[in-house]
């Protein structure tokens, strides 16, 4: 199968799935204390600072949830946009496993920006309401849209200012920092972001995120979240060891420009087919366009894609670190095919 | 590092990596819908029978806590043994993700028995009171014992009378089963478990859980429980492809037998050595001994393990599939050499 | 102080606390065992069937999240208004102690209708969604608006073609029954709601809110959650004796009529006053308004009251059992005063 | 009906009704901003310093769970004895509310000890392990006994020491007060108690508990905590009533000495006649006794009382603010004639 359906749909680099094997010696200390996380989380500190703290976890789920369970007390809540991840497609985990309520932001092509925060913090200390505490943004965003350094920077600017906090969902986080052209410290750590949730599984890990606490006063005790957040994998080692390859000779790096690279490239060819209305910027590795509804099976049968947004038929193509040059002229000549 | 602290110390057993690497090909859909889990979960229905709902995860805590979230309500508790792992060793993620209460049933050698049982059950109806939903019994148990046959069925029969359901904490199953000598259908299905969480990464695998509901019923739902509860790999096809690999030719069987067989020699000759005393029966995988406490901390030095009651120095020695009679070799040495 | 603040600003009837006096003799059983609360209970059969399952609590936070939270399992959600008391006034008690997803449908005047309900339904079954199990309506509404017989109807119908059941929030269900001139059974038996949170305490008791399932079947177990939920009053006679007095004589409906009628009367009257701009139908006992802002504080001091929607100065002014003719004059007249 | 069954099966002791009564006039701001309410904290304010942060409440296991909630994160867990109202009583309100694992400490006649409270230590810092951050005793306890001011003192310090907070469950603390014959201050300031649950309910009240934070950086936030957990009183005047005319005139005092006494002299009277066994310190208002289990229910049917341990036929007989001399000679005659 090739496919445009999800990044995920991708399997392992193959430098990282050399790497796992390369782990895969002797006895290790068990939960995180062996020496291929420890290099792992060397890698890390190059591009957060000595101070942040890391924790290795297997979902992207599990990472924004317990991050923003951590974040909170239970009568606190979680501002983000009405497209999150968190709030559409983590089938209630914040409300269920964290207790947490979220508000929406008004949003616009999946960014929220400081005016439409402001409007959701009239009720600060309304025994009635739930206090928010923080601000979750994603980064590159669920529409395939980025925010500028200066709007990451004005959003954690106003947060700090009301005493919040900011959370970057990144789960295509390595998409956005190559596509803004910028190291992730610059994208992250000076713009003032406290947490983020990075996303190695669609870059070309098998399962590896991290929470990364660039203030390490935030993360103090995340360790127990994580044990009874059921997520303490045993054999850690092999978390480490996707880790320790992504960050090494940038590889991070190249998956996401070539992941962004075709991305751009299909939307080119498939913004001049007729019949095809992109309707996002496309500014890392998603494309969305309507396309006539009476042919989306038919192309969904040869390259799977979901339909975002069905009343508009609106369709969203990802692609990724293994999107090659003949999945791209396959699945536009079937498209060209099937509108003529 | 050799080491006898947990069978999770140890790699991932090649037959399974090579499974891994096979699956390394091409986009296959994520979230489980791919043809690896696929066979995968063929294989588990030919222990279990072609009704089992069988769900993949990625730990053992989390097998365990959303299993038991799954089979109850707010206001039910499980009963369990007093050195369970649940109640034990997963930092409360019974009480804080499922908001369950834990009962401990009197307990010896790990085991509870119908009597301990009944004793928890006098409170049926009484608002006040949680009501037992569940029995959670650990084969093998936590000291390396096991339920024999007429055991568990004893304890299925009980609680089946009473409306109770059972889950087995199976996290070292296979190690039961072959030290029992009887197939997983023997020991699970025909004595009525209804749910067990079955493990494979103390097994040989790199991290491959899963929840099988033998009772169809129970399980409907968990795809959601699984979800919310964190827990959804979105790259499944590589926890597919390590039960592949386990349940093929019997690696499950084989990676247990020699588990089990390293644990008698080492508590053979372990035993004979004036200083140790063994103070369990080893049945598994697992030998406990009271040592000196002076010559504990050198000799974890050379292979690290735990100590399990500090209070009498009881330790633990956790044998695994990749024990080797080097391993043996060197540790029985040391362990006599201090203890001259 | 007199005050157009909120209904719960208003003291007990008197027939109430007679009825709690009357009461407070000899030595009763606890928790609800005992005679006055039977006899109440027996009240509320009248209005709701023999088969009615009605349990007291005290507040109606309580009343809506238990209800909520024992019509669910956690991957559940509610569907609701954007204005409902659940998901704006209850400072997350839905998410926190119930850990569901409130989701939002389009809302005209305080009420949701089929139309808007339906555009939330798109994602059943899908396992990255919650999956929604109730539609709980407010009646009245928060913004003293009626749904009608027609649209109560219409919801319930729908709600059970889809498997879903209804709930309403009936924090003030007399007020809306006597402004449509329907008796409870009518309003909601016959309509097909599932549960109320039947509210007394807004309508002339101290704190009396009653969970009453029509469907017996859906209020099995509710007596847990109310224990588990910190709910089960130990001395309930007090709370019996409540419901007793107001399901006496007709005391809920007089209450009702008396309070809807001031509030009838002042939006006739404040509405004819220059500055004075109504903003909703008043159909119940609640007035909202614009005036003028600088005016506000003043008119405060006299008759507290509170600013709904500050953007715009929406005030909301609401009567009660006990609301006077003196009121309402003293009322307009300062208002005519200051606007002057 | 005459009953030794609880003191909460006694009414309202009239003081305190006829302030309720009192409090019955005008409109009052809701939600605890009213007058009466502030007189109230006040004069709690005499007893436990100004500094001190109280909240009313409705229940004593909702003040219970949630001052618990308050105390902690997820992954802490909470030390008491075996027989605590909490993990006996409370439906599993701790596990489910709070997400808290509690941790029995030996126990002897009801009470914990230093000794028993340092076995349980022996984890801090495993991430497997919930962290003990909250020491609950129950004064007086369950069992009718009482903790002395220096073992109070001697947990408090130990727990200080240890950095863990001490919760005195003080459903009957009125009882524990008189019967030690110290002052509310000297039982628990002065000892070093953190944080008090305060109950009025069971001494003369109708439905009036406090949180009573003596710390005040602990309370911080718990008005949110109050809200969400469905415990915010609206009328609350009719609750701060309560506790004024508790506190005014040593009423408080009054009932438990009565309330003592009544139960000093069952114990005397039903201790000498044969065939009866007292079991365990007669302290406070309860007396627990072995009786003939062939007479237990035809005593119950004159004068209801609970059988405490099932096993041994122990029965518990409370007295009350409200229990007479006819009630003792009564049921010591029944008890005398069954035993015949």
């Amino acid at each position: 199968m090739r496919s445009f359906a999800s990044d995920n749909y991708s399997g392992v680099h193959p430098e990282i799935m050399d790497a796992i094997v390369q782990a895969n010696i002797d006895h290790m200390s068990s939960y995180g204390a062996d020496p291929v996380s420890a290099e792992a989380e060397k890698l890390f500190h190059n591009h957060f600072g000595e101070q942040a703290l890391i924790f290795f976890l297997s979902t992207g789920t599990a990472t924004n949830t317990l991050i923003l369970k951590h974040l909170t007390r239970s009568w606190n809540s979680v501002i983000c946009s009405d497209c999150a991840h968190i709030t559409i497609d983590e089938c209630g985990s914040c409300e269920a496993v964290a207790g947490l309520k979220l508000l929406h932001a008004a949003t616009e092509n999946g960014k929220i920006s400081v005016d439409s925060i402001k409007s959701l913090l009239g009720d600060l200390g309304d025994v009635h309401r739930t206090q928010p505490a923080v601000i979750s943004i994603t980064q590159n965003t669920e529409l395939g849209t980025l925010y500028s350094i200066a709007e990451i920077k004005a959003i954690c600017d106003f947060a700090h200012e009301k005493g919040l906090h900011v959370h970057m969902d990144g789960a295509r986080i390595a998409n956005a920092a190559v596509a803004l052209g910028v190291s992730l410290r610059e994208m992250i750590v000076d713009c003032g972001v406290d947490v983020v949730s990075f996303g190695g599984t669609k870059n070309g890990c098998m399962c590896a995120e991290a929470a990364v606490f660039i203030n390490p006063e935030l993360g103090k005790g995340f360790e127990f979240v994580r044990k009874q957040g059921m997520q303490l994998i045993s054999k850690m080692r092999y978390v480490g060891a996707q880790f320790k390859a992504l960050l090494t000779d940038d590889l991070w790096k190249r998956n996401a420009a070539h992941s962004n690279c075709m991305a751009a490239k299909l939307a080119e060819r498939a913004g001049k087919i007729p019949g095809v209305q992109l309707t996002r910027p496309v500014e890392a590795n998603g494309v969305f366009a309507i396309i006539p509804r009476e042919i989306t099976a038919e192309l969904q049968a040869a390259y799977p894609f979901y339909v975002w947004n069905p009343a508009i038929n609106e369709v969203r193509w990802m692609t990724s670190w293994s999107t090659t040059d003949e999945d791209l002229d396959g699945f536009c000549s079937e498209l060209e095919r099937l509108l003529k």
